[in-house]
């Protein structure tokens, strides 16, 4: 029966993370519905999911237009089964001097990183405070709690998020909705560090990258909590990260 | 000699706050240069200033639209002087549950509190970093520190303001701009206030609203502050206030 | 072969939770380590354990005392085994308005709540650094996070303990010596709350205090986490409560 | 008539800072009544205050002794006049390892940094709520905001330290007591950084330090804001330091 299914929806599972993410979920017998702008893209993750026996689902969407947001999520639901899940994990930055910033590119940034996750979690909210249950994660970063020089619009964007999980949280938490905030510190294990700096890369070895796999199961973790002991934020860095 | 003159451009002089921060500037003898979406709505301001002995321009300009922006400052620095001094004081709340939070209204309060922010401030501290000095100031909210149940929307946009105030501090600090950012903290004395919380209004026979010329004063302060010893943040709050 | 058992040390195993972060390691094979002023009182801890199969010792030890401190460490390493987790659980708040604190009272917040953590860490980590592992993990709380009327003397020691948490875990994750701060906020299922705060405890039908059990999964949860992943600061708190 | 001098009383006079505070209130006619461990090593600053027209008394005290501090605010206030000020400057850094931490250096520096910034401002706040005004100003520091390898005892002291300023301040603001936080951030021009630090001490000639006098001008501000619009916590640093 369809309806019994139960959904953890990945918003953005075009990087390492978000696809760790879905297959840990997957493997504790969620559906896992993944998102990303172009579909074709997924397909190399779902075939991973379903030849680990889990079950999968692609969707092309871009996440930050409200109708195609609000589509999504009404297709999910009515077709698949309920949310109980919902990871926003999009979100990158593109570091420039303030004097350099356009107003194209300091919208886009926002855009991506903080009105999708604003639309899909509003959504998905809905959904979840009718069933008065379902867990909310955003993919936080150390630009989330603090400014930095060249980093003007990507830690707007990620302080924004990060207004949205604490606003979510006071409002929605006493409705049974747990709302998380998960703060990566530290380069992840991914073609794009592999490729764009080797010798960050070159950590790996001594465990200095993180694992997106290991950051996947901290998602896992908080959506099983208990709900008189539920964690709103935490961070994950490499041991040998400076902070 | 029209270039010797210095300015103060305060954004959005349309409130209490704004405007008694361009008197307070004038007042130095600095031409207060005022601006909000209807010009003609700033007339009682520039009057004010002028009757008081200052020099005062208003300009009816949209803060969110970069060609005006970038228009404005280029008028003002070749028409009347080098900025010396920017004031960023726009943003307003409109609470409003997460669940009902349309998208629209989302990125308005953004747009208005934020994106308009980054503009002007790019805009002037590329004039001001090539002349290798200048005073940028961002009022603030106790919002942009934490999010608060239906404050999603505002907590957001002043997370990234705060975020961009930050971000320029760092990167502009070195190149002698002055970058500070103002946490105001409780209810202020304006017309909005006394008609819509006439309770709260009332405590200002105890001083527990504050006083937009109080507020003014630490802007003109802050400016004043030798290089050796910049604040970049401060709060200012009613003695009475709960924080 | 003695020295084989590893050994969770729970410093301060006199409360709920103290008690269920000892059980939770116990059940994993550790040596649960435990102690509190009277060695009396850990009697129905110890038999708890025991009966559940697992192993555990008591210690009557003054936390606060260096000698005391540097001696059980010293027997707890060479009789028992290597101390693999540390974890730090004393502190109890006795609000009072600061024109009544007296010196004697705030020195005693803080000697029990921070300086027996600084003693405690210190002591273990020697040990944890020479061999090159380790996890140490320090109960924190809300008023380690801001300060309140009536509160001076506790969110002193939280703040200084909690400082002491950030500094070593910046000094010693490059170890390999994971440090974490779990902040509580919330009244715990005691015996304490159920007399004092009835109102408060009521709310436990709806899980609307904290479970001790729940928190100590937490701690359990923080010790296992891979080393390219590790968390340092974590909040728990009920999905009801206000923050 | 002795009884309508008003008295600014420093805690810790011993350095260039607390020394420039002193001269910044006697000039404006205060009584600036100052303090440090040797009353002899007050001279120089009495006979400055002096030949500068002002007024100024020194004291040999312990601030760490309750007995001490309650004895000396009780003369003061007596045979001088009303404390209308409290500023407490007191507290070091000695940089070391978590390993090699004593107990005993642990306790002190937190005795000097926080014990005693506790005491004289709860003695004098119980004058100034009697009254019903009053100012009480700590100096802090950014390891007050955040720990730092080798950093765990100041950090701890410092800290606590801000806990206290908060919790007067939530505590005492609605009494008409403005409390106040002021966190220095960079070297300061002192003899102390001239001789240990003279590549740091170099950066003078760009403004890179702080000058004292430049330290104190914001402690006169606080004490001058009207108390509809006070300032809890502002940050001081060179416009050319990191953060």
């Amino acid at each position: 029966m369809e309806s019994t299914k139960k959904v953890a929806l990945v918003i953005g599972a075009g990087d390492a993370t978000g696809g760790a993410i879905a297959r840990r979920f997957a493997k504790e017998g969620y559906v896992a519905c993944v998102t990303r702008r172009e579909a074709a893209k997924l397909e190399p993750l779902l075939e991973q999911i379903r030849n680990a026996g889990g079950t999968a689902q692609g969707f092309g969407s871009d996440a930050r237009k409200e109708e195609e947001v609000v589509a999504l999520i009404e297709k999910i639901e009515s077709e698949i089964g309920p949310i109980e899940v919902l990871v926003f994990n999009i979100g990158a930055n593109v570091p420039c001097s303030i004097l350099e910033e356009t107003a194209r590119k300091y919208f886009k940034i926002w855009e991506m990183a903080c009105l999708s996750g604003f639309l899909n979690a509003r959504e998905v909210a809905r959904r979840m405070v009718a069933r008065g249950r379902g867990t909310i994660l955003f993919t936080g970063a150390t630009a989330g709690l603090r400014g930095a020089a060249n980093f003007a619009a990507f830690a707007g964007a990620k302080h924004a998020l990060r207004a949205l999980a604490q606003s979510m949280a006071r409002e929605l938490g006493p409705k049974n909705i747990h709302v998380g905030h998960i703060v990566v510190d530290g380069a992840i294990d991914t073609e794009f560090i592999r490729t764009s700096f080797p010798e960050r890369y070159a950590l790996k070895d001594q465990d200095g990258i993180l694992d997106p796999d290991h950051i996947a199961e901290n998602y896992w973790y908080l959506h099983t909590q208990p709900r008189d002991a539920w964690t709103h934020e935490l961070d994950l860095r490499p041991y040998m990260e400076r902070f």
